[in-house]
């Protein structure tokens, strides 16, 4: 890290790819030869896509309080896009390794600590990290898989069913025979929000998604509307007596939108600003102009319409505010939940590490319908031409062709 | 009602002294010979105290889902002062009855209306004309005393306790282990949320109150700070990490320093804005201004700290935005907990309706602890000078000494 152009590539992060430098072992393990290496996506500097890559890194060794961690699978998030745009508050310099959650097995475990053991498998949040072999993580981030837990579903679970559940059940106070809508409705939240509240009796969900996304997740939602039609209106239809939470990731206009359809004493809760993301990359000018363009509330005005406005960031909250003394509750309710079969993580599609800018772009393009893995033993897809409609199988071990790859799309292996 | 010109009185409203028309009975009910009459306190216009009086109106009659009640008790609160300044969102045109709660009995019941018997000791909110000695109510807003509350305790319950537990659980969630910063601890909704969190294992109450009422309600906060003080820097020694709950009635620069108490996910409730009344009267002009420094929240801001902004109107709520059906449910509980004598409301001190501009006047001036009840069957404690630190006794009926009363207050019955 001894430069902060974004730019460079360090010389402990020598680019290459890792079919030339690993070995396949069997059931499709793929590690480095070196014991003190490790393959990771990098984020050179904030910006498009083209600045991720996988590269070799040092091998990270747990400290006091940590364990370390062989890593299956890892999260792609929305939050990840906006991380590489440099669109958060106070991000780290890079070069860096993005992530916030992945699964995997206890590799080690650092000096005086407790509640694990060598062969664990887990789950963790990390405060960046995630998208490489290896993890180190405090104690308190990492949590035991149950049994029947596939490492994919364990790196869909942390991050979106601690938010959906801390939302719904701890800021917006969700009960029986309330009403929820929510945006982004067949994102990787907005499929853990509604099986959430199908735990609860009698709860209506009103979920906005794009229409290519109706038929797969109309039967986990009670509503359906299409994201760029005048949702308010059709809402009103069914609900003129309004809302009780309001979930949004959105911000912008929507935010006055949720504020307008709430209920009394309902909650608007937003819990991103995805609308701040528009292009591939994002100049500090117009993260500006989308922060001020929001629509600012008067407490005056809540009183006398009795509504709640709440903001909601689970990384801000564990990383940044002491929320990790809240998580073992929460993960505990959670894994009760999704051992009686309650919740199931939707997974959308698996990506090996080199695939990370296919798959953001997928994020990105709002095309996936669920969670976005990334399988650290996957091989890459072979690339195919982009008018091809074949789509890969699973654990298919096929070579990364060379050559120029401009006019060819990989296509994921889709669940 | 034939004009609408605030200084005068209509020919219904012919002003007299009670004492003057109306006989003494047993055990000091007080009525009006004409049983198509009834006194009533009436505000003339809105303004300072002089356009308070005690006035003749015409008896009501209940119309189809409303019971007729004879008023015993009536509850006096901060926004009476904040509708008789005008200091309100579309008030009623004046002349009006002021009042929003009272206790008493069925007297007679509506055509099609079921669930109460003539004879039934009740407590009622009404939206307006409670400090009356009869008032019709729908039966939504009605409820069943409990065998061993009293007509002053009755009057003291629905607004404050309702409030206090809505606000508590239903908008900011209380739960085991918090803490809770409540402004005006020693008035009767900061009394009622102290004892409402009472009734939650190991809820910290830090309560914000004039320096004159420490002794008094010292038992009923865990800890206690000067409102004139710095209480934000001697709530930040206690308690680093922040409030879970901050319940507000001040509004103004309180509103600010709210939020920068809460904890991450805590939330700040504002339920009045009470600094908006700071004379006896109150131009539009300082309104406006009021209105206009109140400092608005970006939603973005909240989503980074993880914070919540409410407001909590439970007059609009009940009586603008359709509240009345979540009422059964909060009050069933509430009478539960006054049964098991959990709460139980404090009573600051009785008035007789002529009374009512010195009642009005201690709750400007912030003199009470708890209650301020209109006693319906109350006569008017003796004027007396200004020196004396005499205090009436209880069921004096000694006749209202005419003549100057400017050198003069009332006494009331401190309970």
């Amino acid at each position: 890290m001894a430069t902060t152009d974004a730019a460079d590539i360090t010389e402990e992060e020598t680019e290459h790819m890792i079919e030339r430098n690993c070995v396949v072992e069997n059931e499709n393990v793929v590690s480095s030869i070196d014991p003190k290496e490790m393959r990771a996506v990098i984020l050179a500097g904030f910006g498009g896509i083209n600045k991720l890559r996988v590269t070799k890194k040092t091998m990270p060794e747990p400290q006091q309080g940590e364990v370390k961690i062989r890593v299956k699978a890892c999260g792609l998030n929305f939050v990840d896009l906006m991380v590489r745009q440099g669109n958060i508050d106070n991000p780290p310099k890079p070069p860096l390794i993005p992530g916030f959650e992945c699964s995997g097995i206890v590799e080690s475990i650092g000096e005086s600590t407790q509640g694990f053991e060598i062969g664990d498998r887990v789950m963790a949040f990390v405060y960046y990290n995630a998208w490489a072999e290896v993890v180190c993580a405090p104690v308190d981030y990492v949590h035991k898989m149950p049994d029947k837990m596939t490492f994919q579903e364990a790196a869909a679970f942390s991050l979106n069913y601690v938010a959906a559940y801390m939302m719904l059940f701890e800021v917006a106070n969700l009960r029986e025979g309330m009403s929820v809508l929510v945006h982004s409705a067949g994102g990787s939240v907005g499929q853990a929000v509604a099986q959430l509240c199908s735990t609860v009796p009698n709860v209506t969900v009103f979920g906005i998604a794009s229409c290519s996304k109706h038929v797969a997740i109309r039967d986990s939602v009670t509503h359906i509307f299409d994201r760029n039609g005048d949702y308010v209106q059709e809402v009103k239809k069914i609900s003129p007596e309004g809302i009780d939470i309001v979930l949004d990731c959105l911000s912008g206009e929507n935010t006055g939108k949720g504020l307008g359809l709430l209920k009394p004493l309902g909650a608007y809760v937003l819990y991103g600003a995805s609308n701040m993301v528009t292009g591939e990359t994002k100049s500090f000018f117009t993260i500006a102009k989308s922060w001020w363009q929001v629509e600012k509330v008067n407490p005056i005005k809540l009183y006398e319409e009795n509504k709640v406005i709440a903001g909601f960031s689970l990384l801000n909250l564990l990383f940044k505010q002491g929320g990790r003394v809240r998580l073992k509750t929460v993960m505990d309710k959670l894994l009760f939940l999704y051992i009686q079969g309650k919740i199931k993580p939707v997974i959308d599609s698996l990506w090996a590490l080199e695939e990370v800018k296919e798959a953001m772009q997928r994020i990105h393009d709002r095309g996936n319908v669920g969670k976005l893995i990334l399988d650290v033993e996957k091989s890459p897809t072979p690339l195919m031409a982009s008018d091809s409609t074949e789509t890969s199988e699973a654990g298919e071990e096929e070579e990364d062709p060379e050559g120029d790859i401009d006019n060819k799309e990989r296509m994921p292996f889709i669940q």
